[in-house]
């Protein structure tokens, strides 16, 4: 993880000086404000800035539904029905800024997420640092042979050590020759005067996915629990999930009432088609039904079975 | 202006407890955050939180467009550059969250503004109090006669005394109705244990679209902007530009460099079209140019002389 | 119902004119495109314009996922894949215009979703029509007792004729009375030329919240679908519920394959929070549960049993 | 640029058979229907389907502010008002989707624009074809010595050579690689049957900037035009900016009286600062300004001067 030394002085100092507010405050978010989590072998996540609390949640809610008392027990209900029922306004009462380092081809399945602001760091204006993600020899995986997007299981021996060598040796290639195209010194001076460099715009193109990149994030609560079901799910694609995974640690200490409802209601909750609705029906009252009279595909068979923690049958369970 | 007893107490609470943050402030918000800032007859604007401020702007532009020192000219000289390049993202990195109470008519055309977050005062819920907008007698105004949305002359003797009757009464009978189809004693309580009473639901139809409503309403920067560049222009509807107004002192409070820079490239700027350009150019190399000869409609020619302040020919100004 | 004579003639029109068009098209749409389908008293849903159907869903997701056969059957299996797992984007690719004459009133709580694009009829610029919701007597009902929210029992006898009369009288003066302050004619010339007249802009807060009024709503096929989920749902007031009903229709004669998923993954789907899965996991192992040893709140636990289908306790169903 | 034969297939058949619609039509852009527009070396851009035509924009204009006569000349009037006057929602009642092939670091930029939808191919699912944008040599351009985001001079000779070599070779060998770590055949057979593979999802990080990529781009008219303000504008980077550019023909087709109030008030359109709007005013009024005493800094005044075509003092015009 790289921060520059100017930045690590910038963190410090901000960490130095509180200041006086009269605005609501997360004391447990205070904590680690500024302070880099490390994600990946260079990444990070920083909350940089954030906006009410849970009780910006209830004050919200109480505008909309009328006025009630205001101990903790009844926030945490008022919390959990907010949940339950899909109100979601006010949940988008309360902002967070991150300050993300991630590689570009993360960076590029997690902007698909519109609801947010983003300043990235532009390679148009500044060259890019050289910093790749290199997966680690546990995270190498073979395609799955099951799920067209998925990953199978871990390479092993000649095959993973030549991969590594591949990622790292391309993106190092294209690193030092995108540094040559530009012919800039770290102190922005020309580096051969004999020629004249190429547009900062244009040698980007020449770097690979991996190359990291960064920006300010910054969303509202309800935006970053969609977010966050969608990404720190196990379908979701492991570079971007543990970004997520420390994301969740954020929302604990942030809004500790709206993440046990974020858990109880989203995270840990599972959705039932009006078929697999009807199989449980009979399964309570203690009829057989089997996939096939179930009225269920076969794959959808497979993830009822394995929601309700039920043994498969003979074929076992492939995916 | 209406605040309970119990919000005046909790204005006071909240005000009086300061906290230590290590968030960036604006002092000058500070001042006045919490506090009703009366608009219209019944109506107010509350600064409820915000989340940061010029420097957020300026830290966010830095990500995007590379790093620098850190003077306040060079602040000031950056978000000067980025309002007058339309670089929007930087802007949309502060956040700010008012307590709105406005007439129905007034929250109707507010609405249409989407990038925002609304948590309204629900009449399914609840019960609206009995404050209507009744206009002063200056802005009681006659439709005008060249613009088919505009106002035109005050409204004088009986007229203006039977409208204000009118609005008055109305309002007031379809309150005392509401009330009485509710059926509900202000204690919840039910007035006439003979009746059932109508459905919450239902009963707010009958009242009239100057009644008081309330939202918490929270933007970003960069919304807030084109929000004010729309409703504190001239040719909105006064009840929207008086609280459009009392936010224009709130953004200079909260973002005094950002809020001189609105000024010069937003609020005291001008579009010139292709056409007008042209006929700009022809007016500075000293030839001569007629409505007939400027290529510009009648309408549009008049918007031009008036943004150059130059007098009209012998038709005068009709609109 | 009152579409003028002139939309009439239009409607008419349209509908003779069929053009050539390489676009997909969506015949059992095209069928009923302009007519409007009766809501409420007076208003109306007509679908106005469309683009895309089932194909262009499954085209998008093929653009995203690759290539494949083309069969129906094949089609239909991307469709229900991507409703289960909450794809989202592809639903994004087809798009609806409608035409809607609905109560201001359900105006305000439609307006809330904010991902569609909307042109509302101006009373700033134009006069609004004398029409106004009455609720049929079967829809007059009383507050729940148990809900906050909801409706009761139905009302009858004197109180019901009474919360009529009041309902039509208010609306028809505080009609007659914005009509009187307007002073104009219907052909929009002076009615009184010994006065003013008051702004179109000032008059319209006169009016009652169950005025009619009209607009253009677009949408997505994604955003319509998390309209009717929240506002088709028996949930929902009666007055916005209705609408939503009829554009179910509209949903199943435009993609039928994606209304058939949208019933079985949505509208009649549930979400079972993670201690109600686990009382499901439990109740299929033939384990005794209770309300007690649940882990439920009452109320959930009652929700729980509604959606199981099982028989309630001594006390009955209260909600 | 590479359709593939089937792609090829599909447009063919697509574009022999018209139905009927009720819908309106814009003949002239069912004439490119379909059709690739070639862009850069091997990028295209398609229009799919559309939306609405510039009547689209008039009927929603006429819900909101009242009705009128149908002529032409008034369409346009009514279309050249509400663009000068900013009035945004009837502009969103058209819609349009592209099919585009763009390089990633392109695609990094368009994306940007968050209000449309998109469907991206996905490297997680499928396996990205071996084709790269490598610049023509007229846009091979050195980084601008007077703005920290332009291009400067052309690059020549042996430089423009050697980089060309560089963008050309470092794509091909991470594409190669990419390839080999993989370990598919072209029929999604395994190449090598000793080796597992490397998952798409991992291996996709190891390609260049400028590998090609391809999406479903929808947005509505309005949306459309803020894109182009921005990305068809001299600062854009030329590689996104050629698109653009074809897609200000493609508007031509679609809405063209829309086009023609886009160039007068937005494309041909300047803004004008409040000090640069006084500056205006002396120079019609023949005063003397100078750079110094005119408010404006040297840069803006620059601007100014080259806004208006005036000769430059003795520095002559740096940027």
């Amino acid at each position: 993880m790289a921060l520059s030394d100017q930045q690590l002085d910038e963190i410090r100092s901000a960490r130095a000086n509180g200041t006086a507010t009269l605005r609501p405050c997360a004391p447990a978010l205070e904590e680690i404000l500024f302070e880099p989590i490390p994600v990946l072998d260079h990444g990070f996540l920083r909350v940089i800035d954030y906006m009410g609390d849970d009780a910006a949640v209830v004050q919200a809610a109480r505008v909309s539904y009328g006025r009630g008392t205001r101990k903790v027990t009844e926030d945490r209900g008022l919390i959990m029905y907010l949940m339950r029922h899909w109100h979601t306004t006010p949940f988008e009462m309360a902002e967070i800024k991150f300050h993300v380092k991630l590689p570009i081809f993360v960076a590029r399945q997690w902007i698909r997420h519109r609801t947010a602001s983003i300043n990235e760091y532009s390679a148009r204006y500044s060259i890019l640092d050289k910093e790749f993600y290199i997966p680690d020899e546990a995270h190498l995986a073979a395609q799955s042979t099951v799920n067209r997007q998925g990953r199978g299981e871990i390479l092993t021996g000649d095959e993973a050590a030549r991969v590594l060598d591949i990622l790292r040796g391309d993106a190092e290639k294209a690193y030092a020759d995108y540094n040559w195209m530009l012919n800039e010194n770290p102190d922005s001076t020309v580096a051969d005067p004999s020629r004249s460099g190429l547009a900062r715009e244009l040698a980007r193109m020449n770097l690979t996915l991996n190359t990291y990149t960064q920006w300010y994030w910054k969303t509202n609560l309800h935006n970053l629990m969609h977010f966050l079901r969608l990404r720190a799910d196990s379908h979701a694609q492991y570079e971007i999930r543990i970004y997520a995974e420390k994301m969740l640690d954020v929302l604990r200490r942030w809004t500790p009432l709206t993440y046990e409802a974020f858990l109880e209601y989203r995270h840990g909750a599972v959705n039932l088609s009006r078929t697999a609705l009807a199989v449980v029906k009979k399964l309570i009252a203690g009829e057989q039904v089997s996939a096939e009279t179930s009225g269920l595909s076969q794959r959808e068979w497979r993830e009822l079975m394995d929601v309700l923690g039920r043994a498969q049958d003979g074929e076992g369970r492939r995916e």
